[in-house]
């Protein structure tokens, strides 16, 4: 399963302090706990001020491809801010965060995607919202599939966020995630699948519990890839457990070398 | 998740000991630690000399009883240690562990159930071993199913265990304890299931959070029951966290409870 490094977004307010300060230390030192971690992918989100966001992405990116040779997820909402991630990206191949099938905007940042060879995170919802069924979360993903043809995109390259609510709130929102998974492992095997799934355990206590617990289901059911932090160190040893029982990790070697370093 | 308690068997020195002097407390703090950790069943087991096994059987299934309301799981290969076992069992449902498809016991061992109403644990094998694939195991799942209907017991009483192997000697092990539960799931939906699942772990550092892993995996795709050290208290933490993730505890009640009274 591929992780994405979420730590480096501008919602969390000592990233949104650094870059505003230009503080390239913090900046480069969470890509490089998150890279050594074991992250794949490392996240990187400007903040959500138009005028600003495009000149913090540019920066975030040549900090992070400077500290890490990990490729980078691009996070941003705006075509423009995407754009410019993906002219400046150089760690291999880059992922988009994220699209919709909310118009105006899937139409102009898929185009990039392909002219870029990037993959893409595509969420399950579209414009009449997130679908409250399973069935109609794959309805979406059908639209995604579809445009993703149109602009050839293989499908191997488009992961599908499922949209993981709170289980607070919903007392079927875990299960609504395996639905969807299992609904496209049977339609479009070839399709990746990601999320980010500490919403779940929103306003429960021992939130970490519940996530590390509902990474082992989803990936027992498919999950290609997850958006999470990977300094939770619990969190990680669930992961790298879970590749060796799905049979990912032949002899168990990486899982007994995370057990030497003491990751487990 | 029915909760089968494993700590009272004989091949445990401690409990080996306890038997042989007739020690009825340890015996019974076994017990309530067990049922006080949320087993659902306390597994009963007296030993395997034959000459001695039924007199254990009668003498543990007393003092548990004594000590516990929780029914017990009556852990024998003999007909006749089962049949004591049942005839003194008061705790409620009873459950028998176990049958399999060899030829000599079964035949003996259904009729039991059948008359105390018991649940019984069936092992996914025969007089030819244990099959290598899934596909083979659930050939031995449909015989099982067929004399259970040979013999008038519910579906819903059957508890078939696929048999976990060790993933350090065979990397697929985990892979095809999904693959059965899932063939079981299609085919006989009404048939529970459960597993001795810390056999996954043999040969592995760290082998409770390979364990707790993998029961999270397997609840997900749907076991019933598991045979496990309930005072593993992460294990039980990801039971109780898996329950609520597969809707199965109303708003999430039992978990905020177990939180409160430090059990996860």
């Amino acid at each position: 399963m591929l992780i994405i490094g979420e730590r480096i977004n501008a919602t969390r307010p000592a990233v949104k302090e650094a870059i505003f300060r230009r503080d390239s230390d913090l900046i480069k030192k969470e890509a490089r706990d998150q890279a050594g971690a074991g992250a794949d992918y490392i996240d990187v989100n400007g903040g959500t001020t138009p005028e600003e966001e495009l000149e913090n992405m540019l920066w975030l990116c040549e900090v992070v491809q400077s500290a890490v040779s990990a490729p980078l997820c691009i996070d941003s909402a705006s075509p423009g801010v995407i754009e410019a991630g993906l002219k400046s990206h150089r760690n291999g191949k880059a992922m988009v965060n994220s699209i919709s099938m909310e118009a105006g905007k899937y139409e102009s940042i898929l185009p990039l995607v392909k002219e870029h060879g990037a993959g893409v995170v595509a969420l399950a919802m579209d414009d009449s919202g997130i679908p409250r069924t399973a069935k109609d979360r794959l309805q979406v993903v059908e639209r995604t599939v579809e445009e993703a043809g149109k602009h050839s995109i293989p499908l191997c390259d488009v992961y599908v966020d499922p949209l993981v609510m709170a289980l607070s709130s919903d007392g079927s929102a875990g299960l609504m995630v395996i639905e969807v998974l299992q609904g496209i492992r049977e339609r479009w095997p070839e399709l990746r699948t990601t999320c980010g799934l500490s919403n779940i355990s929103f306003g429960l206590p021992d939130r970490r519990l519940i996530n590390r617990t509902f990474s082992a289901m989803l990936m027992a059911h498919g999950l290609d890839s997850a958006i999470l932090d990977p300094l939770d160190k619990e969190m990680m040893a669930t992961i790298i457990g879970g590749r060796a029982l799905l049979g990912r990790d032949e002899f168990c070697m990486e899982y007994i070398k995370a057990y030497r370093a003491g990751r487990l």
